[in-house]
């Protein structure tokens, strides 16, 4: 007894040798963190075979996965034989090299989103030029290689100045705003390759996630507002409170439109700065996000189920919202480690909460799970969200 | 590459030796079916960590999780070895022996619902008497032997009369409508262990679910109707439709009575006739059951969230509906083995569908998804439902 599992994994001899003639489509996404750990719930109740091509045998995802084989996701060599035991190949991050994407495309396999989408996430200056041909709104933005190059920028558009890693930052890491002389010479002293922008004084965070399809069907679901402090995104509120229609409007159009001159095939989550001139795209990402995460109970279509929808191309599901107000809080680790020991308190304080664990060891400022909270009024669920995020980070219910 | 996966995987020298510290309780079901399979999902987002003893490596659960060891559930030694890697053991049927779960009790292990009261799920003859003593209406039923037992039956309370297997029926098998001499002589012609049953002429057939914590807690979710064909549940309307309140009231009164006097820990379904002279027990499962399938979308907490909660002994969540009204249709086989060539089609006409796919072979009159709608007039729901899980099936729209 307690054998070994091997009916979905794949053979060593074969991608197929020991699967049952199985009519679901088999989807690997590359990477078993949090986004995949999600998509796996959804991918059960479509009837999809799943895989995900963990790091490590007890990634987030691959605790929960039954087929989630360790592997490098920068070696082409890894990708090439994950890929064969896949219908498509998707993402969880944004991390694997152009040349290991090009690998795969050139063998055959059906990579989604294409590596040429792909890359815009990976290069900040890519992206910022693409979307300046586009006419999309951005911040103005220059590559820096010297200490002088960003004086340079700093001298003539203002103090603070942005610098950012071109690529490999996320949750705020890679993102510096300097505010001296002394503070431009630390970052460049880290050796990275750089840009500067010029600070945006932006009224609040906006976000807007579509989904598409091969066929080029095309799916927005409502703009949200992200409260973001350090760089990491702590809440998410949706629909984004008091926004104007045709703002609102304006940035599905942006979305919609993005997704298809960009050719994505998937989620794109487009970061947005609201101004008073009006809305500047911050960043993209084409994978599940946190700013979608409300979906799950809070859209008829959860994002994690319309992206396997979008890269199977299954018609799109409906990303109506199911309650007027949904508020979705992270959980980010503090100093105690024990997450479950406060569960208890959390569920008896509120039954209509749902909470998503990820199973990933507490570590101070780590998204190790989140809060959402449904209702008809947002400052309520709000409330409730935080409240309970915050008591499972801290133990207190108090900022 | 294409390492096996370990890490969740008691090694074959100790149930905890490859797990790394690790919070999650580990809750392990016995059975990998559908209701095994569902609740796999719900254990992700509570952060649960979730086996599944599995009859065959491709069972609808064991496809999607990660640790699926195959064992038989009749044999104490495979249930023992499977234990030893648990916290919690629970199931997805009722058909381990009584013997095989007092060697789980007798070796320590926690074993919800406990042996005592799945009995009563097991033996119907048992669960009737039971009932009764507890003055719960049930069907009259009496044990027979023989052809002359069946027919002193027949004769003293009137044609038809009901022949029930004291134990193994599931989906109408194991009940017989029995109209003739001749029928009851077929049946007899069977060997098993039989009772007879009057015919109750009900109006319509209802089901209460409710969850039960070992703290005592209990949660009931509201009445539904069932609607069954040949002892099949073929749809489930949430909630009962017309149905008055106070019946509603006696209903959940009934089952959170019944949970508690048996001594159900996790979800009990009481099955009941709804009849001119009031209510009346038909059966009752304790697990995840197919008229709680509509809960996934159409309640705060799904059924299978729920009955982790109450097995670890975690607060309830909030039973209360997302949706005035919920339909939820079974996918029954038909000769058509091809499930998703039909799959497009249905997501397209409605978007805003839920479906779904248990990942088993299409066998004619077998259970291999569901489709629920939600919204506010439960006669266009309930269009919407049977529609597609009738064109799923049969390729046809039309009934």
């Amino acid at each position: 007894m307690e054998q070994q599992k091997v009916a979905n994994q794949p053979a060593s001899d074969g991608p197929a040798a020991a699967v049952p003639a199985a009519p679901e489509p088999i989807v690997g996404m590359v990477g078993a963190g949090q986004l995949a750990r999600m998509t796996a719930a959804a991918a059960i109740g479509l009837g999809v075979r799943f895989r995900v091509l963990a790091a490590a045998a007890d990634d987030s995802a691959a605790q929960v996965v039954a087929d989630a084989p360790v592997g490098d996701y920068r070696s082409a060599a890894d990708l090439l034989e994950f890929a064969a035991g896949c219908d498509v190949v998707t993402f969880d991050h944004e991390h694997v090299p152009q040349q290991a994407l090009h690998a795969l495309e050139a063998a055959g396999h059906t990579v989604l989103p294409p590596s040429a989408a792909i890359r815009l996430t990976q290069d900040k200056l890519a992206m910022r030029r693409k979307l300046g041909e586009l006419g999309v709104p951005v911040p103005r933005a220059v590559p820096v290689a010297s200490q002088a190059d960003v004086e340079a920028v700093a001298d003539r558009t203002d103090w603070p100045v942005v610098l950012k890693a071109v690529s490999g930052g996320y949750d705020g890491r890679g993102v510096w705003v300097c505010r001296s002389y002394a503070e431009i010479a630390d970052v460049i002293g880290h050796g990275v390759p750089l840009l500067a922008e010029e600070y945006v004084p932006f009224e609040r965070e906006l976000a807007v996630l579509i989904a598409r399809s091969p066929s080029g069907h095309g799916a927005a679901y409502p703009v949200v507002q992200t409260i973001q402090r350090d760089g990491i995104c702590h809440e998410v509120l949706a629909p984004a409170p008091g926004l104007a229609d045709h703002v609102a409007q304006g940035a599905i159009q942006l979305g919609l439109r993005l997704a298809r001159d960009l050719d994505v095939i998937g989620l794109l989550a487009v970061e947005l700065f609201e101004t008073r001139a009006g809305l500047l795209v911050n960043e993209l990402a084409m994978r599940p996000h946190n700013s979608g995460h409300w979906t799950i109970e809070g859209a008829r279509t959860s994002q994690f189920e319309q992206h396997l929808r979008a890269v199977l191309n299954l018609p799109l599901g409906a990303p109506t919202m199911t309650a007027p107000c949904v508020a979705l809080a992270n959980v980010l680790g503090a100093d105690d480690p024990d997450l479950r020991g406060k569960l208890n308190h959390v569920l008896a304080a509120d039954p209509a909460l749902k909470i998503q664990l990820y199973g990933k060891p507490v570590q101070p400022g780590r998204k190790v799970g989140h809060v959402t909270a449904l209702g008809d009024d947002m400052a309520s669920v709000r409330d409730r969200a935080t409240r309970a995020a915050r008591y499972l980070a801290t133990g207190s219910e108090e900022p």
